[in-house]
């Protein structure tokens, strides 16, 4: 099996380095618009070779699109141009609904599965690809109704390989669901960082005491805008939602404390301890 | 040394394994209103025998107050009371400005030292307390100049027998720094965790696809609420000014998003990547 994964950063480069590990691909072919990425790529041995686009896409048994969200959304159609019925093409973004609509009548439609395999870091680029990121994590499936039988049940084996769990939903549900679990996370860390460091004008040592606690909520602030921008893009209206209900609960808190209402800050508490149902580790 | 901790829990019950493993104590001595909570200590020892109170401060080198914030209050001047000239207690607490001005003006004021180990986990109680915890982090000596300087030498002795980073602040200074590099943190990780179950009444599934970024910003929400509940409302006027700037700087990205601002949305993003430079791993 000959793959080609376009756009070789941390999740391209990652999921390459598994599926030659695991022996489910023979030949991982990268193409990338950075050819500094391409040869960092071949040297940390995540590809086999790089080509450009046109020939990257005929070599290969299965085509990997995971560029940032917005390249995608021109990529995707024109990858289709060119893919026969033998091919199969997924896009590993974390946004569909935006995707999906570019591509909705193109004639080609059922030799695409989009996927969505839930793991990442705050790290970018062929440098940060590891194997083991993808390992017993989630995978969705997205509104496969719209792929060929035979594409989907590729797309299902090559994760499975990883081994990956699949869950499937529709583009809305899966938009709705990613700002929840992954898009708002985010936005959280960026202004948490945001805070303190405007802060740090003023109290240059504040950030000798910072420990576990806030490393682990602003981890995320270390995450590329190149990646993120696009997402949030695409998924506005279901990040504002978010966001907007992230704001009241927090808002909450604040008007508890302003009202030094402690016995009903106590109940919050304890109703947010209910993630450890969630959180097992 | 003898060293008797007063509240066995996740950071009295760390510190006594630390300090009994690196020989700083020969005898740790554990006083807990639970006396469930002694049993168990004793059974994994972390303390060498239980006692009351006031036994328990007569045969110790070092008293460690390591309670909730709230009992606090009335245990240091309780302790300050019994102890001699030649015994030393610190405390151990996340809040700092009102421990202080509750054992101002004590004639055994000079006795106490108030530190402030920086870490923790968002688990609580004996079972919770780990070898390591301390290991390498920053703990904050807060006003030594109202400390005996043999008091103050001992405490340094102590944490540097861990051996942790030691810092000085004044308790002003220190309460505004924990609420921005850690009571926030635990606010906005509450009311995350909030956001997402509250959605979860419609969406039962939304948790399939919580991965690595999640779980690391919604950790803290674990927290309990008996320890945090007590720091909030001592540091309350801190971390309502930290948190009215966070819930700006959430308003501002939601200002940018329905403007469909990207291209301040990603230099805003960009600023936020700054914190690169504190978090080195």
């Amino acid at each position: 099996m000959t793959i080609t994964i376009i756009g070789i950063g941390l999740i391209g480069g990652s999921l390459a380095i598994t599926l030659k590990e695991n022996g489910f691909a023979q030949r991982i072919i990268g193409v990338d618009v950075s050819q500094d990425n391409l040869d960092k790529a071949i040297r940390r041995r995540l590809i086999d070779e790089d080509m450009g686009l046109e020939d990257g896409i005929n070599a290969a048994d299965i085509v990997v699109l995971a560029t940032p969200a917005d390249a995608m959304l021109h990529l995707l159609p024109q990858i289709l141009d060119k893919v026969g019925p033998q091919q199969v093409v997924i896009d590993v973004g974390s946004t569909k609904e935006r995707l999906l609509a570019a591509v909705k009548r193109h004639p080609s439609r059922g030799r695409y599965v989009a996927t969505h395999p839930m793991a990442g870091t705050e790290h970018s680029g062929p440098e940060a690809a590891i194997p083991g990121l993808f390992e017993h994590k989630c995978t969705v499936l997205v509104d496969t109704g719209d792929s060929d039988p035979d594409a989907v049940k590729m797309a299902e084996r090559l994760y499975r390989s990883i081994p990956m769990r699949i869950v499937q939903l529709d583009c809305l549900s899966h938009d709705v669901h990613t700002a929840y679990v992954s898009h708002i996370s985010h936005i959280s860390s960026f202004a948490l960082a945001l805070t303190v460091l405007a802060k740090e004008k003023d109290e240059s040592r504040i950030f000798e005491l910072a420990s576990g606690g806030f490393d682990s909520t602003v981890r995320l602030a270390k995450s590329s805008p190149d990646m993120w921008v696009p997402i949030f893009r695409q998924n506005r209206d279901n990040v504002l939602d978010v966001l907007d209900e992230h704001i009241n609960q927090l808002a909450r808190f604040r008007s508890l404390l302003i009202k030094n209402d402690f016995e009903t800050f106590y109940r919050l508490i304890q109703d947010a301890n209910e993630i450890r149902r969630i959180l097992k580790k």
